[in-house]
């Protein structure tokens, strides 16, 4: 397995690191990156994430053996649309999006007939740092990679980003679609929004300057994820919309459990609830640590 | 400064590291340990956090100079009523938990005539593990602790408490009852209250089991305090109850203002929520960074 020319359209942390993994395995010829801003680009070949660069979409394309789309989700199906008819005939393409029905839904409007070989795909893998700067040839590494291929999807397509995200240290599962975006709605999307909508609520308060002197490590932990990119969370918000509105109804029935029982001094059914909560947090524990000796 | 008899009434994490730090610093003669199980007091003389230990709380208090309450805060009422005929004249009283209006209730109402001795105080400092083998004598270096006198406190006792809290390492500050526990209620009660609820809601779905083996870095952050206590907790929020259950309502506006904005598509608004919360949280980094340089 080696790719004469990849293309990476969104040369970013998840784009640039992608790139930079299959460079140090010797993996790749060419690396051809697309953006919006010259100037990142020209950061992404000094950095050696990108061998070259175009402004432009198609001439980025033309020739590629495999497409890469990680750009932010509410842009990609205008890729799809202005890449469609510049791709090669056996061209993969495959993404890096973190919701996936409607990134299914852009490429299938967007690539027609080259539908087929489109490899929808979720590393679960980042930092709070992104652009290209923050790119890592080890991100990957021991993560998973959720593969969501749909009924027309070729399974060759299939089978050679599986073993293209396996070269570079990745744990490929395959999950069905919609599975995906219920399980990161719950995993990842709900908990950002708890996090940000924590930090706004305090900051909002009039003692927010003492509030944020006196936050504890807990406090620190809980909302490191709100420092996320506001643009890309946008995205993702409405890309995994409805999994992630009914997350959110999901979670209120349980928050209004609690306050309901301080409320009407219910002991019982408080303790029941923080019981239940840190035997699943303890368990996750135990899953965790598994997965991080196996690294 | 020297206390010759100190008294800890509950020797946890708590009680046990601010023994061990004093005597670490040479500055306490004996300390006496009061607890409900003699299992974890004799532990406790093995770890040579306590000197001696009676379950007679009267025992325990008598002659002391200082007593220190780091008890679950659900029955610390009855620990005031218990120990105020047996206290000396000339005695300190002082405690560890979390909600102060509550504690200042309990001690104003079991003190008696002593309460003018009683400095409530709130050491901001712990970890996930509790108990007296968690103890550690460093445990409160360049942790903030909060007093929280009355009108009725004397001014010599609160110099005291002060000056101790001070030789064992952390940053003493004076705060309002009510303000201390609305500050509190945002910052720990909160965001553990969210952890709870969020671990609990996943926990409840069918697909629990995936959701916890994908769950990724940022939900092991979020989530960490929802293995903290159960009963500690439940003493917490009925102790502090008025705050969280205010709190929990503002938190509520907030988490809507997110909903709402997914739910009518509404981009400008959902971006302006992230925006403002990722620039307070990255403002807390940088005060928070500022504390940890000063360490």
């Amino acid at each position: 397995m080696f790719i004469e020319r990849l293309a990476i359209i969104g040369v970013g942390l998840i784009g640039g690191s992608f790139a930079l993994a299959l460079k140090q395995k010797q993996l790749v010829g060419t690396v051809i990156g697309y953006g919006r801003s010259e100037a990142s680009l020209q950061k992404a070949v000094e950095l050696g994430v990108i061998d070259e660069y175009s402004l432009d979409l198609t001439e980025v394309v033309t020739n590629a053996d495999i497409v890469f789309v990680a750009t932010p989700l509410g842009v990609m199906e205008q890729m799809f649309v202005d890449m469609s008819s510049a791709l090669k005939a056996d061209a993969l393409i495959t993404d890096g999006g973190s919701a996936k029905q409607s990134v299914v839904e852009s490429a299938r409007k967007g690539l027609g007939e080259k539908f087929s070989r489109f490899v929808p795909a979720h590393p679960i893998a980042g930092k709070e740092q992104s652009g290209v700067e923050a790119a890592d040839a080890e991100l990957y590494i021991a993560h998973r990679v959720i593969l969501t291929p749909v009924s027309e999807t070729d399974a060759d397509a299939v089978k050679t980003i599986d073993e293209l995200w396996q070269a570079v240290g990745a744990n490929v599962v395959e999950m069905d679609v919609e599975h995906h975006d219920k399980v990161l709605a719950a995993t990842s999307h709900l908990p950002h929004m708890l996090a940000y909508a924590l930090v706004d609520s305090l900051a909002s308060l009039q003692e927010r300057q003492e509030i944020f002197e006196y936050a504890a490590g807990g406090f620190a932990d809980f909302s490191r994820i709100a420092s996320s990119s506001p643009e890309m969370w946008h995205d993702i918000c409405f890309s995994n919309k409805e999994q992630l509105l009914e997350m959110l109804n999901h979670f209120d029935e349980h928050i209004d459990k609690i306050r309901h029982a301080i409320s009407e001094n219910n002991s019982e059914d408080l303790l029941a609830v923080f019981e239940r909560a840190k035997t699943a947090r303890d368990n996750f524990t135990k899953i965790r640590d598994k997965q991080l000796r196996k690294q």
